[in-house]
Order: C-alpha cells, then sequence, then structure tokens
C-alpha cells in the first residue's frame, strides 16, 4: 500500500501540468480523480452495488458505470486553483475516499488543484535551500467561549536563532466553513511566508491562524462571539506566549471571504489593536449585508460606521498603515468598485486584482504573498 | 452555525460519561452521534432520498428511516475508547458529515469516542496550569524517497525558554491506515507529555511523529523503504533542526500495532542508533508473520534474528536499556506471551497491560504514559 504525506506531494506537482496526471491530493497513489490536459478532471470510484452517483465539482455530473462496477465521469474544463467537491449518492454529500480532504464546506471535504503555470506557482512551493519556519498547533483556554480551542502559529525560521528578538503579528484568517487549518494546508501560508523572508521581500513576522467559529455560552456562533474572543482571549495569549511586539503598529489583520468581513471589523472596530488590514476577496459590510453594499453609497451609514471611524480621512489615513483589498479577477468587479469608493471618500487602500483566479485558494495564496510584502515596513 | 475545533471540545468531556451526551468529535453541535448511558452509540443523518443505510461501527447496523428522512441505528454497548466508523450507502463507505473526522482506515474516517472514567481519563486532558509544549508540523525533504513529506514534532515547554539545552528523542509510530497526525489527534501525545512533565513524572523531551508509509522511486511502500528514510533522512534532519542529544542513549523508538513492527525492526536492525524502544499492542516478527509468532520458538530463527541480536542476552541486556511490551486487556494474551518467551531466553523487557481496553487509542494512550514515565531515566 503506497500513501502520500499531505499536501507535500504537490510539490513537485506543478511541473506536470498541461499534461494528464493524478490530482496532487490523491493517496495510496490512486490515479484518479486525474487533471486532463483542458483542465477538465475525471473521477472514478469503485461501487458496483450503487446505483446512481454523481459528481459535485462546479456542476454536477451524473457517473456511467462499467461492466466491473467502476463509476466515472469527467468535468468541464475547470479554471487553474483550488476546487473542492463532492461525491453524491441517494441524496448523500460525501468525501471521495480516492483523496486527502481538507476541512471545507463545513465538513472534511475532497478537493482537486487545477495546477498553474510552474512559474506562476514558485512561491507557494517549498525550497530545498530556503530556511524552514514552524507551524505550531497549539491550544488555549477562552474565557469568552468558556472551551479549550486550537490555534495555528507560524514563526518564523530564524525565531529559534534570536531567542531576545520580538517579532510583529500578522492575524489571519479562513473564509466560511474552513477552520484554522485551511491557511497551512490549502493556502500554504507557510511556505509563502518562508520563500518571502528568505528573499528579504517580507519581514520576519508571526502569523497566527484561528477558527473564526465562536460562541458564548448559552448562545449560538456569532461574529460578535469570535471578537470577544480574539480581543480579550487569543491576542493577551500570543503576546504572552510567543515573543511579540505587543502594539498596534506591529499589528495586522487578514481573512479571506467570509473572514475579510471579521478582519475589517476587528481593525476598524478595535483600532488600538490593529493598524494593517487587508480583506481577501471580502467586503467591507456597512449596512445592510448585500452584494452591491448599499452601506458605502449612503453618506449617513458610511459617517456613522464604527464610530465614525470614515468620517475624518486624515486622522484614518494617519492611523492605518494599510487598507488592502483583494480579489480575483473572476469574481468581477465589487471589490474593485469598493476599494474606488473608499478613495473617493478619502480612505487611503491599495488594491490587488489575482489575474485569472475565481472566488478560490489561488487567488488568496497570491492575495498573502503581495500583502505580505506590504506588512511592517 | 456553530462549530468547535477539532480535538479540543472532547476536554470537558468525559465529566459528561455515564449520562447520554453528544459525541465529543460532533461539530456544528450535531446532538449525534450520541453516546448513550450503556456506551451504546446512537446515529443519525437526514437523507430523504437514500434507499438504505447501514452504520459499521463494531459491526453492521442498518438504519431505519423515519417520516422526515431521518435515518438512526443504535449499536450495541461499546467498550470504552476510541472507535473508528463509516456509513456505507449502495456499497460505498464514507464519512459521517456530522462529525469531525480523522485520518484512519486509510483515509478520512470519522470516530467516536467512549468516555472512560474522568478521573482515568486525566492524564490525557489538558490543564490550564500545565505549561505547554509546542506541536509543529514540519516539512523535509527525503533524498530515500525523493519527494517533501511531512512530520509532527512535539517540543517540551521548556525547550524554547533554555536556547542551549539539548534533549532526547522519542520517534513515536501510528497504526496501520493511520498517518503522522493520529499520535496527535487520536492519542494526544502532546498532553500526555506536558502533563507527564509538569508533574516532574518524565523527562522533558523531543517525539517525532513520521507517516510510516514510505516508497522509493520505481517501488511500492514498504517497510525497508521506512527504515532507509528514517535512518538516513529523518533521524539526521531531526538532529540538525532540533537540538537533540544525538546518541542511542538518548533516543528511543516506539510505534502501535502496525508501528510496533516498525519500532522493533528499527531498533534491532540499527542498534547504533536506538538503546529504548516499545511497541504498543504489536509484536516482535521473527520468522513468518502470524498471530502466533512461531519464529520465536524456533531457536535458530530466534539466534538468527537481526544478525544474532539475541544470541548473546547479555549484550543485549547492556545495550538495551529498555524493552517495553504492552497490550490492552481486552486484546488477549499475546503480547504477555511474546514478554515471557523474551524472558525465557534471557531477555530483560517489561510488560504492561492496559486493564480492559481493547486494540485501540486508549490502550496506546496509557501505553505511552506508562512508557514516558521510564524513558531517558
Amino acid at each position: 500500500m503506497k500513501r502520500f504525506s499531505l499536501f507535500l506531494i504537490l510539490l513537485s506537482a506543478p511541473l506536470l501540468m498541461w499534461a494528464q496526471h493524478p490530482s496532487d491530493y490523491n493517496k495510496s497513489g490512486s490515479s484518479f480523480p486525474q487533471i486532463n490536459a483542458d483542465n477538465s478532471v475525471t473521477l472514478s470510484i469503485r461501487a458496483p452495488q450503487a446505483k446512481a452517483i454523481t459528481v459535485d465539482l462546479g456542476g454536477r455530473y451524473p457517473m456511467t458505470k462499467d461492466e466491473n462496477g467502476v463509476w466515472t465521469a469527467t468535468t468541464a474544463p475547470l479554471v487553474p486553483g483550488f476546487h473542492y467537491y463532492s461525491l453524491i449518492t441517494g441524496g448523500l454529500s460525501f468525501a471521495d475516499p480516492a483523496t486527502y480532504t481538507f476541512y471545507g464546506m463545513s465538513r472534511y471535504a475532497s478537493a482537486v488543484e487545477v495546477n498553474e503555470a510552474p512559474a506562476d506557482a514558485d512561491f507557494y512551493l517549498p525550497k530545498k535551500d530556503v530556511p524552514q519556519g514552524a507551524v505550531r498547533s497549539v491550544k488555549f483556554w477562552s474565557d469568552a467561549c468558556q472551551q479549550y480551542r486550537r490555534m495555528y502559529v507560524y514563526t518564523p525560521a530564524e525565531y529559534e536563532k534570536n531567542p531576545n528578538k520580538r517579532y510583529p503579528v500578522l492575524y489571519l484568517q479562513h473564509g466560511g466553513g474552513e477552520d484554522e487549518t485551511g491557511w497551512i494546508y490549502q493556502g500554504f501560508a507557510d511556505v509563502i511566508l518562508d520563500n518571502l523572508i528568505a528573499k528579504g521581500e517580507a519581514e520576519p513576522m508571526i502569523i497566527v491562524m484561528n477558527s473564526g467559529y465562536a460562541t458564548l455560552p448559552g448562545s449560538t456562533d456569532s461574529f460578535d462571539a469570535f471578537e470577544k474572543m480574539m480581543i480579550e482571549d487569543v491576542i493577551p495569549f500570543v503576546d504572552k506566549r510567543f515573543r511579540t511586539i505587543a502594539d498596534r503598529d506591529h499589528r495586522a489583520v487578514a481573512g479571506l471571504s467570509w473572514g475579510a468581513k471579521q478582519a475589517y471589523d476587528l481593525a476598524f472596530g478595535h483600532k488600538e489593536y490593529f493598524s494593517w488590514v487587508s480583506g481577501f476577496s471580502g467586503i467591507i459590510v456597512i449596512g445592510e449585508f448585500n452584494p452591491r453594499n448599499p452601506g458605502f453609497k449612503d453618506p449617513e451609514q458610511f459617517a456613522a460606521a464604527w464610530n465614525g471611524i470614515f468620517k475624518n480621512p486624515t486622522a484614518f489615513n494617519k492611523d492605518f498603515h494599510l487598507v488592502f483589498c483583494t480579489t480575483g479577477e473572476a469574481e468581477g468587479k465589487l471589490i474593485e468598485e469598493m476599494h474606488e469608493l473608499l478613495l473617493a471618500n478619502g480612505i487611503q487602500n491599495e488594491y490587488y486584482c489575482s489575474p485569472e483566479t475565481a472566488h478560490e485558494w489561488l487567488s488568496w495564496r497570491r492575495s498573502l504573498y503581495q500583502f505580505a510584502k506590504k506588512l511592517f515596513k
């Protein structure tokens, strides 16, 4: 029996792109899922007793069964990047047993990576000559949530060699239905930073990743509970446990999609803690939640947001070292419009658009890369 | 939406034992799986379109559907401990979307924990006043396997506070169908060591956990490939990357079940590297692989094993500080017989039997606890 260690086989895989090849995430040397030359994906599963199986991967694809009970289906061509998928039978969605799975879609879900060009993938591929930071799984007690929780913490390669040096901290959040593992397993945040730091293109920094789902006792999950936990439990714990520079000039927060709202809320609601903020493929929510975000266009709501933080652009621009808004090109113009609307209101911010990518991890790996290069400088 | 962070909610859960309660590993506040007062487990899944669903949890239990399309089944009472399970429909086994899953059964599998008495569980529950070690996810390049791989590494709480102190290392292996995450997510090795070290009952040590599946280029997975990788790649990498005491007196290897064979093979085949060894619920394989292990009873095979390592018991007993054989009581007498057969052949070794437990993680958490107390002393 052959098996690989999660998320590491893909490191040489981009070299295979543009030829038909097994998905990077397959286990046990499985040939399927297979990425085809046109970026379509072929899936296969042996299930002689099954009556019908459908693939749910950017659309629904009924599988067909051969005489050996092996079901197969091929999707339409997909855009490069990381795509969650499921198999469905009898109305049940489940993970494909042929692949490693990832926490997404609010459960462990299958995924394929449609590889991009090797040169483009270079920034998130590990290299033997690049010193490696550490990714730690760290338990902590949350008084707010009255539970033990887990965070992932990245410390740069030099962290343990400089026992007296202190570091700035980026708090980095996943998207809806994901968890604190997403930025490592799907996003390769550790490799991106290792590579940038080795080239001198990013400041050595600590990255702290938490689950964005939080519940106060007797209540249900809420953004408020998350904020309370971050401010009252997570930040004090991190500042005590790690050698941080514990001031707002050296503290950043970023998040993707659903987590972008959390990042902006934390930064603008608690500016005494943060002076750098980025939302990847996500909006600053002012007023009613709506893809066209009417709050921005209502001067009263805009002026009232976060105790009037946008009322005085001069003060805001002095307070915040960077507001960085990013999106994938295939996601449309919403984030660009938000960026421009902020500028039109005197709020300095920068904008990055990831060429050709959609609302998925390729956009967010690139967004982190761009943001990290600007951080703490 | 409510969700908890993997493996940490269970920390307060043993207090609930003996009353009906949701499984420790449920996500989204799911009520099912539910552990009942008699240690049976009730499972539930909504699937109005499904024709038939079966639970595979220590036996096969067909589920029954109510008028709302919700299927349920209750198992027979289970022994306390950690139990993998699957749902089956149309001949397909899949993970239950209601729970967090674990890498086991050679894929991400569902699991329930039938809690033991709180006092018994105490040694693997984290405590606020116990300093916490770090669990790191570490990538490394294996020349033997020609691939990047991942190991988990535990460093004790004091590791970063003593930048000049060096530590002994325990190499710790999972069982068949599991991977390098098993000892943290299923086994709580980090918490067990934190608790022991805080009480002064174990030496501060580094623990290195690797996937036991390894493949040489052009070949298939094998124990040989694993040994080559451990000796040629893993140990040199660990001794370079971490502050280890890099000699055989300060290097141990242990493994569970399938990994016990790997531990014994590594120790006895490479005694220049190891002087402490333990197999949890696993046998020393001499001669034909067989539950009754005839190699032991054949003096010729016994004497020839590992270049005659057992031929001279005096030398062996001087070389090895500890050979530690463990089992769960419900597993039968095989390991005890092996322990006695070794003694009868003059090979010193110690034996531990975990009361009432089966071939599962409760036996192995306890085995690690017992072994760690003896290590490096």
